[in-house]
C-alpha cells in the first residue's frame, strides 16, 4: 500500500483522455432514470459511498492524509472505484472528492482533523477578510486534480456505469467559510447573512461563478451526472434561503446547463422541501434529492403539480440508520420507501439514502440495501 | 457569591406553599395566549433565557456545578428569575433545568462536560441495560428538588408573570441515555427503534408515565404551563415518528390533562411541521411551538383546517441567529415573524425564538428583541 502512494506520487502527469474515447455505457440506468425515462428496475448509489464504512478505504486513508487522497489522481480514482469493486452491481460511481476543494481554490486553509471533520485555521471573520481571497481562481491549475481524477476514473470503469461529480453549494461552502468548522448554531455564518447581506451576496455570486466553471470542467473531464450538495440550506429560515441559497443555485444550473445542455443536474439538501416546488418549477435540475424525514409520496404530488410542464426525477431517500438494522428490517424499509415512490411503476426515480454512509455502517448491509432496491423495484415479469 | 451557594446548601428544607397560597397573576398574557384568547399584545419569553449568555449567570456557574445548581432550590430559583430582574417586561419565567433529570431519576448519571454537553458514563447500549434503570421511581424523592425549585420560585416572582415547568420528551431522553451524548448521526438510537421495536416501546411507555407524573407534579408545585421539548423527534423519518414519538407525546398530555385540564401545555420539537394536523387534531396540546424554519402563515393554515374544532396557539418562531444583528435587524426580523403570525389581529400566539438562547448572544439583543415584540405586536390604539 506504502508502494502504490509512493509510485501515485511519482508517475508522470498522465494526459486527459478526450469524451469521445470512453466507451458507451453498458448501465445507463442513473442517467435514464435522471432524465425521468422509465427503466426496468430503479437504479442505486449511496451519498458518501466511498469512505470510511470501507475497511479498503481505510487502509488506505492510514497512509495518506485525506487531502492528500483527493489530490492524487491515481489514489482519489482507488478509492471511486471502491465500492463498485466491492458491490458490482452499483449503478454508479462519485468520484471521490470533497466540496471543501473549492475554498482551499480560493486560497483558503482546510485541514481534516480526525473526530472533528474539516478545520479552517484562518476563517472568514469579517467581509475584510474576503480580501485575502481569490474570487477568479483559475481553475485548471487550481482544481485540475479533480479533473484528473475524473477523467482517471472514467477511463478505469470503462464503460460499466456513468461517473458522478458533485461540489457544495455557495451558502454551504460560505459557512464552512466563515464559522471555520463544522457547527450545532450557525451562528456566525448567519449573522454574516443578517449584517453583511451586501457583502455575503458578493461573496456567494463569485462563488457560483467559480462552481459553474468548476461543474463544466468535471463534465469536460468525464462526468456524466453532477450533484450540488446545498447541505445546509435547511438552516436558514426561508426568506434566508429565497435571498442568499435560491438564486445561486438556480443560477448554477442555468449557466452549467448553457454549456453542457445535455448534463444531468441534482440538486440536494436536508430539510429544503419548502423549497421543492420552486426548485421544480423555476430551475434546470434534472433530479430533487430527498432527506430521510422527507414522505416521497407527498413531494411526488408538491413537485409534479409545481412544474406540470417538465419531469423532475426524484433521488433518496431511505434512512441511513435503517442499515443498522437486519437484512429484514433493511427489505422492508427499502419496500416502504419504493412504494411511497410509486416505484415501480413511476419513471424518473434513484434509489439512495437520504443522507450519507456513516463511518460505522457495515458494508455487508450496503450489499443488502442494493441488492434489495435492484430487486424489488423491478417491474414484474409479464407472463 | 460562594457564601450564597454554601448558605443554599445548609438552609434546612423550605416546606413547600400550597397554590392558593400565591397571590393573583398581574400579567396573565401568557395564559391567555396560551388558551386563544385575545392579548392586547403578544406575550414573549425565550427558551433557554436563563443561561450562558448571561453574565450573571455565568458569575453563579463558575462557583457550583450544572446539575448542583439543578438540584439546589435556591440556586435554581435564582438563576431562573435573572431574566426576569434583567428584562422586566419579560412575560414569563421558565425554570432553571435540564430534561436529563429525568435519566438521573431513573438511575443513570449524567455528567455536564464543559465544551461537550451532556455525557452519560454508562449509556444504554442493548435491552439488557434496561433493567439497571428504575422504571418506576418515586417522583418526590427523585425530582422533589425541581419541585421545591417552583415552588420557591413561584413565591418569589410573587405573582408578577407565570410560571413555566418542562421536560424532555420520551424520544429525546431515550436518544440521549442510548446514545450517551449529543450526536448527529442518531446512529445508535435509530439502530434501537429498528432492531428492538418492542424494547424501545416498552421503555417510551415506561418514561411517559415517569413524565405524567412529572408534570402533574410540576403543577402541584407551582408551574402555571408546561412545555414538553421533543426536541430530537424531527430526526426520525415519519413512520418512526408515528410510531415512537406521537402516540407517547399524545398520551403525556391527555393523561396530564386528566388530572390538570386547566394547566395550559406546549409541545415543541424542531423539524417536525409534518405532524402538526395531527398534533392539533388528535391530541389535547393548547400550544404547538415553531422552529426557526417553518413558515408561520403556512402553519397556521395548516393548524386551524387540521383542528376546525379547537382552537391552538402557536409559539414562536424568530431566527436565534437574528439576535446577532442589529437593533433594526432584529425589529425587522421580529415585524416579519408578527406579520407571519397575523399578529396584531390573530389570538393565540406566543412569541418566542424558534429555538433557545445561544451562549454567544449578546443580552442586550435579547432586550432589544422582548421590546420589539410588546412594541409591535401591541394593537392600534383606537382614537
Amino acid at each position: 500500500m506504502e508502494s502504490l502512494i509512493a509510485r501515485a506520487e511519482l508517475e508522470p502527469k498522465r494526459v486527459r483522455l478526450p469524451l469521445s474515447a470512453f466507451p458507451a455505457l453498458e448501465n445507463d440506468l442513473l442517467l435514464r432514470a435522471a432524465r425521468s425515462e422509465p427503466t426496468p428496475r430503479a437504479p442505486v448509489w449511496m451519498m458518501r459511498q466511498a469512505g470510511r464504512y470501507l475497511p479498503e478505504y481505510m487502509e488506505l486513508r492510514v497512509m495518506a492524509d485525506f487531502f492528500k487522497v483527493c489530490r492524487t489522481p491515481e489514489l482519489a480514482c482507488r478509492v471511486s472505484l471502491q465500492p463498485l469493486e466491492r458491490f458490482t452491481t452499483l449503478d454508479a460511481v462519485i468520484i471521490f472528492s470533497d466540496i471543501l476543494v473549492v475554498p482551499q481554490a480560493m486560497g483558503m486553509e482546510v485541514q481534516m482533523v480526525k473526530g472533528k471533520g474539516p478545520v479552517f485555521p484562518s476563517p472568514l471573520v469579517t467581509p475584510a477578510d474576503v480580501a485575502k481571497l481569490n474570487l477568479t481562481p483559475d481553475i485548471e491549475s487550481t482544481l485540475g486534480y479533480v479533473f484528473d481524477a475524473l477523467n482517471l476514473t472514467r477511463e478505469r470503469i470503462a464503460g460499466r456505469v456513468p461517473l458522478i461529480g458533485f461540489c457544495g453549494g455557495p451558502w454551504t461552502l460560505m459557512a464552512y467559510m466563515v464559522e471555520g468548522a463544522g457547527t450545532r448554531t450557525f451562528a456566525k455564518c448567519k449573522a454574516w447573512l443578517y449584517n453583511y447581506p451586501a457583502e455575503s451576496h458578493a461573496l456567494l455570486a463569485a462563488m457560483s461563478e467559480i462552481l459553474v466553471l468548476y461543474l463544466i470542467g468535471q463534465r469536460n473531464a468525464g462526468a456524466q451526472l453532477v450533484q450540488v450538495f446545498e447541505s445546509w440550506a435547511g438552516e436558514l429560515p426561508r426568506h434566508l434561503f429565497d435571498e442568499f441559497v435560491f438564486p445561486y443555485v438556480q443560477l448554477i444550473a442555468r449557466k452549467v446547463k448553457a454549456a453542457c445542455p445535455e448534463l444531468p443536474m441534482t440538486i440536494f439538501g436536508r430539510g429544503i422541501e419548502h423549497a421543492f416546488p420552486k426548485l421544480a418549477a423555476e430551475t434546470l435540475y434534472d433530479v430533487v434529492g430527498l432527506d430521510w424525514q422527507m414522505d416521497p409520496t407527498i413531494v411526488r404530488a408538491t413537485v409534479a403539480s409545481a412544474a406540470p410542464d417538465r419531469s423532475v426525477a426524484l433521488q433518496g431517500n431511505l434512512d441511513p440508520c435503517a442499515l443498522y438494522g437486519t437484512e429484514a428490517v433493511i427489505r422492508a424499509e427499502v419496500k416502504r420507501m419504493l412504494d411511497a415512490f410509486g416505484v415501480p411503476g413511476t419513471p424518473g426515480y434513484i434509489a439512495n439514502l437520504g443522507h450519507g454512509m456513516q463511518p460505522t455502517h457495515d458494508p455487508e448491509k450496503a450489499g443488502i440495501f442494493i441488492k434489495a432496491v435492484q430487486e424489488l423495484s423491478a417491474a414484474p415479469k409479464l407472463p
